[in-house]
């Protein structure tokens, strides 16, 4: 899991040197190029690697571990600290929070300049501590940062600002921007660009437009594109470790593999383990964020308290680990170096006799990725021991749970695919005397039922999978495999993103309407006196109204005597009120003046801003003067909102709300007395917390639809 | 394009046996192991493969064009008698019709069991007859039609009915599974599972969900297994040329490839032409299917002449132009036979002399798949001469243009990517000195191009490739070419299924909406005298409202004394108040009768009806005294329409319609006098050309909203 330390060192050596497979002892480097290799190596701020800083130790293990406890202790309190106090928001993986925004909601800091560059040193100094913690996730939140902040051309609070891609400052385009850029993450971390496509509409996007998709399309073949030329540019060895080892494709199934339906049964078992595990996986994560969460609450140090005691038990894990595990002897066929030292490896020697390798510290004295390719292998079925697979199992899955909830950037899809892969890998064990897979291949297989039984994806992981193991072959048993263990795991708990998100307490929109609301109408879901403007408003009663409220938007009625019975004109939002209200062009009657009123302002000041800028009410000052004079609101009012009837029914309502993505929906009445309007209805009102707590009779009994048809229907025979 | 003859066909012979390059004409069969392998090629009824009827024919060639020229004049008139004379809603791709389906487009035939045996059997004659057409549409269509028909239980019109799968008798559920349906057929007939969702999320649907890309991709994996499973099974050899040649998958790039920056200029150069190509492809095919379309009306002989012609064409073409190339020398280190005889492979010997082989041949006298496998392969560089590709690519955008519109099921895939192949050879062929891809890569980036240009996807178009190819390297430069071909085409005119849809006049509801709908209301566009039904209606008035119009929903309003004011109820089906008059359940006074009214019918009789058993008006005939008598139309009324008040703006009303995938969108009055609704907006309200023909001057003005705007904007500054 870490590349801190590499105990067995014998010297720098030139990694594509090392063909002999006894290694003297200390051999000092004779050529210059030697010296080079040597240094490239020691590069520490590559993502995700952190590769061999104390090259120099030899066989002094109390210094090895102090060294590699305090290198992970460091990082992770630095990573901790900057997201504590920079940026909260930087926290944890991103996806939940960014699948949040896309569905419409938007709090406060998660896409912003602050968030992505805590994000970005967060997650470096996160993978490079030992951390069981991913970067595919926090890439991916990098990317809706950046797509963001192109969207509204810069930061202007931080003065970044470029006039010529303001383009988009509404917010159904920075939507897609965002869904692209997030596509263009995942694309990244995996290089896997028709994957990156599809986890964004599967698991990130509530909208999708066939337009959207192109774009999508187009943003990952650009980073396709981009990454190619640098590995290409790198191939000279300019890059240090870019590029290279398992960082960003496995590739390791080049050769064509045969599969029968005889084995079929171990695949669905991985299948229905992976779905159990996964979900048991989703169960215990969903505990330990909320018994975090009430830690974290009390205070500053309590946080960062949980974090340097997560990095010291990793250490000890990691260190001590190994020494369970006896020697192996190197495999007499092996086409790789046996053992590797120094650059990653299948066979690492830890505290092994020349040609023997110590199959646990090769898992764990990796990256993560290497750990990934490692297990990945084919033609390696008699690398480990039962009892080592068995081990890492259980210790990735445990350092997994506890590792996410930490105050810094932590992405769940490698942690995920390394725990699967370990049982996979067992499995194959298990089976394989009665079976041609090799164990390579079943922990690929184990990957995917890992992930499928905790993130509940079927195609855009199917996808990814086949992209990262370059091998389409596989195809038919990873679909096997995804589906058994979505299908298992959804009778236990939901997808991990969407337990995360409900445990933040975000109030994300099903695409599916709960069974109860076809039984209620929006009357019964409207609360709240209603806060309503009339066409021609006094000055003192917007600024009333906006003091005395928080509500983003405001009905328009225009009332006699400006109109024969009182009628609804349409919506306006707190926003443009209070840009109004800034400019101070008041009247001294209450008069329309029609599109002339625009002459004041330019187009953008109504734009969306950006998150540091709105503007308060608190902060505009007026005289008693001005507040007893008049705003004609109608030119600055959207004249057709969307609108439901009274009596409409509360599932429909949603359906609309959700289908047409609103922020407002009006209710009208159905009768033709009274008030042109009967409230408004925004996304907390279809909250099944909401509408439950209005209607208790319908909680905890999912089976009321049920018990109150049921009587009607069998009355009917 | 044709196996119906082998033109140089010394004997029958064993196609695993053939390793010696100097046949001896003439050489009996031997060995009874021998008999069974000629056998098994004879085989005429796979899918798209029609294999040497004519075996024993030797050199004699007017009597070989006689029988090719026969069969396939034969074929084509069967495809197209059965197709005109039983199911004329199965001619052509069915991408069209279905896509219109999924949009809502309920059009009579498209979907059902009579289409359903004509696609099957119409497609295998159409693909036999040497005709330029594919398979991959109508299996897409097949596949939409078996959905179809497990989700409403069987067809009840012949009988063929399952209670048990009766589950899904709503136009939601079956739309969904009519779009697993169709992924399945793309799966299928590329088998490319992942592909085939895609192609199904990108191309064919309107809605989608994330419960349906499960769905979807539970299906295609069932495909791919069973394929898989199918293949196993037939590897032994008793299932003809199933699973073997070129049919379902190409795997032409097992081996790694590489490529650098240097190779970008020839692939973005093919993606202009591709995209180039593409649009004219389009346009033509537009136009000649428009020609087509006023000659069949004139009569049905009309049509079948056409067929026959295109047939007698097109077999004269085949059987002419070989004749044209030179006999090239066999390469001296190709690892397959050369000649290849009576069977599939890459050179056809024709008229040549031993060891030599006619390069067009081996296009012309294969099926289309090992067509394009021969153009896809590698290590072939030297195998065509530029004229032959020439010709080649002339011929097939010919003969794939005039070929689809004749009354036959037909494909577009394959023919799009054989000639978008043989162009991207050509250019492979031109730039082989300047780069160090090989002829094969640059036939499959043409494929990819000219259908990113003819059909404009991306997603899924790069999947199918990749699917199709087995290369995941191919990736980058795939990518590249769709968005290039996509982004030049797009300049020209729309996608060929889009134009298909609207020369066939389905009023398909775009996604985006014209922006001249901002500047009109839903006032604007409701026409016509609304016939409304009351609370407790008059059984005469029912009927003569269902006679005189042919509207599918009626609004339902209480007026007093039943209210207090005229108020909206809700809305009425006609397809349910036809049922409420067949089962003459009167009232004899006007009173409500509440839930109690629900006693006489089973909830089967308001489930969504099949195609063929919709009752009519006309079949129901009523007494002088029913017709007196009244109906509580409340119980069966729909409650909770979607309404919008008449100053929406059209363009967020066709939003919604389309969003929340509506058939009527009731429109309510802004003032509270009148009437409680104003109109009823159907999809065709929402139609560009009914909009614009009510409003003449938005007509011809694409700059009309710019032309309003402009003046206005400069009046301001």
């Amino acid at each position: 899991m870490s590349e801190n330390l590499p105990p067995v060192q014998t010297q720098s050596q030139d990694p594509d040197q090392e063909h002999d497979h006894d290694h003297e002892a200390l051999t000092s480097p004779l050529l210059p190029h030697y010296q080079r290799a040597s240094n490239s190596t020691s590069q520490l701020a590559i993502v995700g690697v952190n590769v061999c800083p104390i090259e120099s130790l030899d066989y002094e293990y109390e210094m090895a571990f102090l060294v590699f406890f305090l290198s992970n202790l460091v990082l992770t309190l630095f990573a901790a600290i900057i997201t504590t106090f920079i940026s909260p928001a930087a926290a944890g993986s991103g996806i939940p929070e960014v699948k949040a925004y896309l569905n419409g909601v938007d709090a406060p800091g998660i896409i912003s300049l602050r968030t992505l560059i805590v994000k970005i040193i967060g997650s470096i100094s996160a993978v490079s501590s030992s951390l069981l913690v991913g970067k595919a996730g926090p890439m991916m939140h990098i990317g809706a940062c950046i797509a963001s902040l192109l969207g509204q051309g810069g930061s202007r609070r931080y003065g970044l600002t470029w006039k010529w891609i303001r383009l988009f400052k509404n917010d159904r385009d920075r939507r897609d921007l965002v869904t692209c850029g997030s596509a263009a993450g995942i694309a990244a971390a995996f290089r896997a660009p028709v994957g990156g496509v599809l986890f964004a509409l599967e698991e990130m996007a509530s909208w999708w437009t066939s337009g959207l998709l192109w774009r999508a399309f187009f943003t990952t073949a650009v980073v396709a594109i981009i990454l190619r030329a640098l590995i290409d540019v790198c191939l000279s060895g300019k890059c240090g470790l870019f590029g290279k080892g398992g960082l960003i494709m496995f590739d390791v199934y080049s050769a064509n593999i045969s599969y029968h339906m005889a084995d079929v049964p171990p695949v669905l078992l991985l299948g229905v383990v992976g779905g159990i595990f996964g979900s048991l996986y989703n169960f215990l994560l969903d505990k330990v964020l909320r018994v975090y969460a009430i830690i974290n609450k009390k205070s500053v140090t309590y946080k960062i308290f949980i974090a340097c005691t997560i990095s010291i038990f990793t250490s000890c894990l990691l260190f001590g680990l190994p020494w369970l595990a006896s020697c192996q002897p190197c495999p007499l066929d092996s086409t790789e170096d046996c053992p590797t030292i120094g650059r990653s490896g299948n066979y690492k020697k830890f505290q092994c006799p020349p040609g023997h390798y110590n199959d646990l510290a090769s898992l764990i004295f990796n990256t993560n990725d290497d750990a990934i390719r490692n297990l990945f292998s084919k033609n390696t079925d008699a690398e480990f021991q039962h009892s080592t697979m068995l081990i890492f199992f259980v210790t990735c899955f445990i350092l997994s749970i506890i590792s996410y909830g930490v105050v810094a950037p932590a992405g769940l899809f490698v942690p995920v695919i390394v725990t699967g892969a370990s049982y996979g890998r067992f499995v194959g064990m298990l089976f394989s005397s009665r079976t041609n897979l090799n164990h390579g291949l079943f922990a690929v297989l184990g990957a995917a039922s890992f992930l499928g039984g905790s993130m509940r994806m079927t195609v855009s992981l199917c996808v990814i999978i086949l992209e990262l193991t370059n091998n389409l072959l596989l195809l038919p048993m990873i679909m096997i495999v995804l589906l058994v263990s979505k299908t298992v795991a959804d009778a236990f708990n939901g997808n991990i993103y969407d337990l995360i998100m409900k445990a933040k307490g975000f109030p994300y929109l099903e695409a599916h309407v709960e069974p109860y609301m076809r039984q209620l109408t929006v009357a019964d879901v409207v609360t709240g006196p209603l806060q309503v403007c009339h066409g021609n408003e006094k000055v003192g009663n917007i600024v009333h109204i906006l003091k005395t409220t928080n509500h983003q938007g405001f009905p328009v009625i225009d009332e006699p005597p400006h109109s024969e019975s009182p009628v609804l004109y349409g919506l306006i939002l707190r926003a443009h009120l209070i840009t109004l209200l800034k400019k101070r062009v008041f009247l001294r009657t209450p008069v329309r003046i029609g599109a002339d009123a625009f002459r004041h302002f330019s187009a953008d000041e109504f734009a969306k801003k950006g998150l540091g800028n709105v503007d308060k009410i608190e902060d505009i000052k007026l005289t008693e003067e001005e507040m007893e004079m008049f705003l004609d609101l109608h030119p600055f009012t959207n004249a057709s909102p969307y609108t439901v009837v009274e009596t409409m029914s509360l599932a429909k309502a949603s359906t609309l709300f959700r289908e047409v993505g609103l922020r407002h929906l009006l209710v009208i009445p159905k009768r033709t007395t009274g008030s042109p309007v009967v409230g408004i209805l925004t996304r907390h009102d279809f909250m099944p917390e909401h509408v439950l707590g209005l209607h208790p009779l319908l909680v905890n009994s999912k089976w009321k639809p049920l018990r109150i048809a049921l009587p009607r229907f069998l009355k009917i025979f």
